[in-house]
């Protein structure tokens, strides 16, 4: 569709989607959830508003600052335009289907708002897909959720995938173990953060020597694991260790050949996350496509695993939508030749009055084919006509 | 799914849909979607929220008073949260698709938002799909949206559908023929819209006898037509019974056995509608599947017509969901199995752990059957396992 001039201008970071990619994105949008059901993960859709101590709890903590408020003149209460689904997943979850056997998965799809944008990303409507695993603690449940994205993905067409995993929980517990002080911690962060060996060297002791290999295990998966192996870690970062290293064996028994990176360090981003999380792109698409780890769903924190992925990058990484073929349907057609064409996979246009020229019609329509009515066999192409 | 006691409430009128409701209805809009791009409707994706100057103007300003607004922090302006569709539609048809060819052909669907509910609908959010069709004022361009409406509910499986069609601008065309002072028009309207056929008689003169004559013409098309031939309508009324004439005849080709009724004096819905409307219903269905008709798109006010179906009633008319059948693959399964399984056209569900009583697992889990990885053959039904 061209664009004529804009006289109405949306709101920054908002906009509408026109033909194809309109119709595009809801298919992509099918496709995946479909993939998702196909592995028992059932459908839920909470509403896109809901009181804000509800929505912003838990794991929605993080968007908070994202998410638009309104007062709700029936309650008088708060409510919020939700930035994110999974804390309203991880709330039906915990509350209406509390007695659903465990592990329990559930899907979803729909569109978040957020009160800014990015620079990274600077919509402010983003359309979410994403699948929770809740319940389950094990890797199993781990790599289920990296292979269903995967998977979900490739079908909708996304080549060149790979997952980037990270172990949030890893790095506060080696600074637990090394009883480093507040400074220190904030210091090692920002190192780490920056991926500086240098300024995690300047730590001087062994948290340069812990923080400093964990940092050098940054990079493609088997080369991490078996850094991340030679490194003593305490209990609680090497049972993270532990889990990485079956997850990424069942990966390579469900998703041979994804290339995956192991990111130890990483934390930006999973700040409310509890164990193994990751992060999936698509060579040479800009922006990461989704994401996904643990967390404590409900306040009795039940384990859970989860990911997102994210409608607006997906978009750049799926082939385009091919053109639709469109029939012009002279004025005078009957009904039941229209329906035939239409059982028959065509897209019609009905003409709403007689024309002296229809081939001339059909063009300037837009169309690629007319239908004859009175020889009603298949329509011609327009270059023919 | 079952429902636990439920601890964190959601606002009055929202609500969590669950499966397999969740899935029946985004089936049910791609279904409609599908039907209406057939007809060479091109999908278009206005945003939720958008500046309340756009949303609230001319089609959209009986939305005004239901409509949440939202501060912009980026712009400093306020925005609402769309009560309807409709308006954003013709705003993008009007703006930034002033140069595509007329007739233009849109189709939409997604959610909207009310302040409040109503005693009717006490739902906040529901989920619209709709057509518009802009650049047309023929009798075919009307003939059209009411027949792709019922083709599309049709197609997703909704029965016994009927049409009221109404003509919302005769009665003031007849006022002002009529030249009736504001109080009597007050009073006329008010017995009009009671059907009450004794107050229009006690009007007196020509107006007990046009508008008694209106009032009485509602009913069945067929006998309905008849008697709006025979009243006496200043040239407006009359343009408007011609169209109708020609919209019935259309109807009668296109849609053969739809029941449709007149009702010449229904005014209440249609207030910004410029011309011929309708309602959709299916019979023993609490509430309209949808509304629809005439109106002026933009500034310049070019002629439009649409239709906009409520997935709340629509729901209510269509065949429940099936159940899922869904295999449980016991721990141990291999990838490639699942997936030849999946690709087989099953829902599977992953055993996280090894189970002791593979068949007990998978009944607590809902499952309906159990794959035997060893045997590798089709899953088995687990009233036999």
């Amino acid at each position: 569709m061209t664009d004529g001039p804009s006289k109405m201008l949306l709101p920054d970071g908002l906009r509408d989607v026109l033909s194809p990619e309109a119709t595009r994105e809801a298919s992509v949008v099918h496709g995946l959830i479909e993939r998702f059901r196909a592995s028992a993960f059932r459908r839920v859709d909470p509403p896109l508003v809901e009181f804000e101590d509800s929505l912003l709890d838990g794991v929605g903590a993080p968007t908070a600052p994202h998410t638009f408020r309104l007062m709700d003149p029936v309650s008088q209460r708060m409510m919020g335009l939700r930035a994110d689904i999974t804390v309203q997943v991880a709330r039906i979850a915990t509350s209406r289907l509390t007695r659903t056997p465990r592990p329990l998965r559930l899907c979803y799809a729909g569109p978040v708002l957020r009160v800014r944008g990015t620079q990274l990303r600077p919509e402010r409507q983003i359309t979410q897909a994403g699948c929770e695993l809740i319940g389950a603690d094990t890797p199993e449940a781990d790599a289920e959720l990296i292979e269903i994205a995967i998977d979900a993905l490739s079908g909708v067409g996304a080549k060149d995938l790979s997952v980037d995993i990270s172990l949030p929980t890893v790095v506060p517990s080696v600074f637990e173990s090394l009883g480093l002080d507040k400074d220190t911690r904030r210091r090692a962060r920002l190192a780490l953060d920056r991926k500086d060996a240098h300024d995690v060297a300047a730590l001087g002791g062994d948290a340069a020597l812990r923080l400093g290999a964990l940092l050098d295990a940054c990079g493609p998966a088997e080369r991490a694991m078996e850094k991340l192996l030679a490194i003593d870690l305490p209990p609680m970062a090497a049972a993270e260790r532990d889990r990485l290293a079956r997850v990424l064996e069942l990966l390579d028994e469900s998703a041979p050949g994804l290339v995956i990176t192991v990111d130890p360090v990483e934390h930006r981003g999973f700040e409310y996350q509890t164990g193994l999380s990751f992060t999936l792109f698509s060579k040479g698409v800009r922006g990461e496509l989704g994401r996904g780890g643990r967390y404590a769903a409900g306040a009795a924190g039940e384990p859970a695993t989860g990911v997102t992925l994210y409608l607006d990058s997906v978009m750049r990484a799926v082939p385009m939508a091919e053109e639709v073929q469109t029939v012009y349907l002279p004025h005078g057609t009957s009904p039941a030749q229209g329906r035939a064409l239409r059982d028959a996979g065509w897209c019609t246009m009905a003409g709403l009055s007689a024309e002296a020229d229809v081939a001339a019609e059909a063009r300037r329509l837009a169309c690629t084919h007319i239908f004859d009515p009175m020889r009603g066999a298949d329509p011609i192409p327009l270059d023919d006509a």
